[in-house]
């Protein structure tokens, strides 16, 4: 229970205490003991390229110097990488950190944003952390509904209107025509947060071009996911250069870790590493989707690294069943607001994580019957 | 040239598009080479603890994974080592980075917050990016002023008053006793912001007891001086646990880098490493203060990894100095503001950066002759 202190502003005053997520590590000391499967995270169990740990390895030795604070060396490779300017690119401390900023940028305390209920709750927490007021429109089925956020954004004068595709929780994605429609249904004096955390794991045929002509869109890209350096802590911003230098004047510019910068240019360097995780994961969620239909869930199509199992209850199922993984050690999470909380969110871990979670479902679940 | 977007708050346009600083590697790129000597960034060119690099080297295989967000390992030990509770501590992504949500939390738009005029650049930046209104006073002789500082707080309503203990750039470090006092006289509604970045370098009667039952004061440590650890980002604020805690409700949980936990936890532990570093630090200060005199310079006292060194001269003499330094390899930097801009500021390097340094500094200045 955190005592206010009077001194701070009276938005700081009103804010609760909650964070976005319990770590798993916290969880695992509430339980006494490590999980056996850690499947919750959508993190990249398979770990990053070779060449990227060798050459975080390698800038130890350089630990004691701050890290370059333009990031520009891995700006210039991410702009060749993409075909665009280094102008066009923000890099931060995670997508976390970057929507914190864009949110300080862009929104007057007051002032209306748009997500969809469910989606994901740290762009919530920076909205909230700002003053924004959220507005959010239902999922369609699985899907964010681009229609219902852009009409709400119409509705409510947004500042922001935020997309995931893929989406998480739900795995699911939209088609680079349907993204395109809705960027070009953007409302005057609002920007699309297009944020494609998972976009490596997704079809081609999931992205629109890049085109940074276009001030009504950024679009966050991480390492955290396909590259498998979440502990790193780097995403990037694409953006119209007008967007994407404004970060210039409110970020932490010596905030990006030294090694992070140097692992993260050797990981954009192996494709073929890259490639190869792909079909991993690929492979892992065909398992995942096994499991899944061998427990009488129905495992949602995905375009991740993830894949979301329906399991045919309500939510307090679903809670219990998570509950019941956590017995069994495994970690896990869930959509947190219905109609989606009917699922269950199961990331591609290691084959033998797979392993233990085939072996332990029947259990838990047989636990709740 | 950044160009404005008029959806973005008007504090974000007002904002100017520059940096605190410009880093020795973007300084090197315009030159057209290395440095050999970089003293100009107070790092710790020996780097940090054997034992911190073997932990972060090893923590390279968690790197899939996010931090764990509470910096729950760190802020126990950091608290087992001050005789503090945890709760008392926050931790991010350097004192940079907790400066910005300091401000945040404290700041609103048009609010007072007072400093010394020439003191450190990147808090100034923060209470400018959140639309606080800077208030200066100047340094007596080459010491911030308690007295000053305190009068200008009250005269102005400050809800934060800045001083750095021992002082950047000047190196100066006030008595525990003298900033026990401006603690007691702190103005009410106002939090005194102590900046202890390099206090390990300074005699132990300047730091006050740490004494967390009081409100008036939060103080920031890193591991970026004494540590070695620029590079990794981490620093913390130890204050009362409702000033401490209230960094929950805006930060970013999972700011910082994996290795960077690891790697603070160790080399917090390795306080052997630490006495060594602090005995190589005074020779160093020693070697510096030698060589500021053989070339009829006045070496100022220092209680910090850097000796600030007065020219005798104006501002212009100095910085064609170190801009006559720079053309002979030597990375140093100075004050910004007069009449501390008389000075140059040199870190202490490792013994044969300094003896570059002893062997350049006559030719840097025989140009300006």
């Amino acid at each position: 229970m955190t005592q206010n202190d009077p001194r701070q502003t009276p938005l700081a005053q009103s804010l609760p205490a909650t964070v976005p997520f319990v770590a798993p590590e916290r969880m695992e000391e509430l339980r006494g003991a490590a999980f056996d499967a850690r499947l919750g995270a959508n993190e990249l169990s398979f770990g990053p390229s070779p060449k990227a740990l060798a050459a975080m390895q390698a800038a130890l030795a350089g630990v004691w110097k701050y890290g370059e604070p333009e990031n520009r060396d891995l700006r210039l490779a991410l702009a060749a990488h993409h075909g665009i300017a280094p102008e066009e690119i923000t890099v931060g401390e995670g997508i976390d950190g970057l929507l914190g900023n864009l949110v300080r940028l862009y929104v007057n305390p007051g002032e209306a944003v748009v997500t969809s209920a469910g989606s994901y709750p740290t762009f919530n927490y920076h909205v909230a952390g700002f003053g924004g007021v959220l507005h959010t429109v239902p999922y369609k089925g699985n899907f964010e509904d681009p229609e219902a956020l852009i009409a709400k954004a119409q509705e409510v004068g947004a500042k922001l209107v935020y997309l995931s595709n893929p989406n998480n929780p739900m795995g699911s994605v939209h088609s680079a025509e349907t993204v395109e429609a809705m960027i070009e249904a953007v409302p005057e004096g609002c920007l699309m947060v297009l944020d494609e955390a998972y976009t490596e794991f997704a079809p081609a045929r999931s992205r629109p071009e890049l085109d940074t002509s276009d001030r009504r869109v950024i679009r966050f890209r991480t390492f955290s996911k396909a590259y498998g350096m979440a502990g790193a802590r780097v995403g990037y911003g694409i953006a119209h250069r007008s967007v994407a230098q404004s970060f210039d004047k409110i970020r932490n510019h010596f905030g990006v870790n030294r090694g992070a910068q140097a692992g993260a240019l050797a990981a954009l360097a192996d494709q073929t590493y890259l490639a190869q995780t792909l079909e991993r994961v690929a492979e892992g969620r065909n398992r995942l989707a096994q499991i899944a239909q061998s427990n009488g869930f129905v495992p949602l199509p995905s375009a991740s690294n993830f894949v979301t199992m329906d399991c045919g209850r309500d939510g307090d199922y679903a809670r219990a069943l998570v509950t019941a993984l956590d017995s069994h050690g495994i970690f896990v999470r869930m959509p947190g607001v219905a109609p989606l909380d009917r699922c269950i969110r199961v990331s591609v871990g290691l084959p033998e994580e797979l392993e233990i979670f085939a072996e332990r479902l029947p259990l838990a679940l047989a636990d709740l019957a």
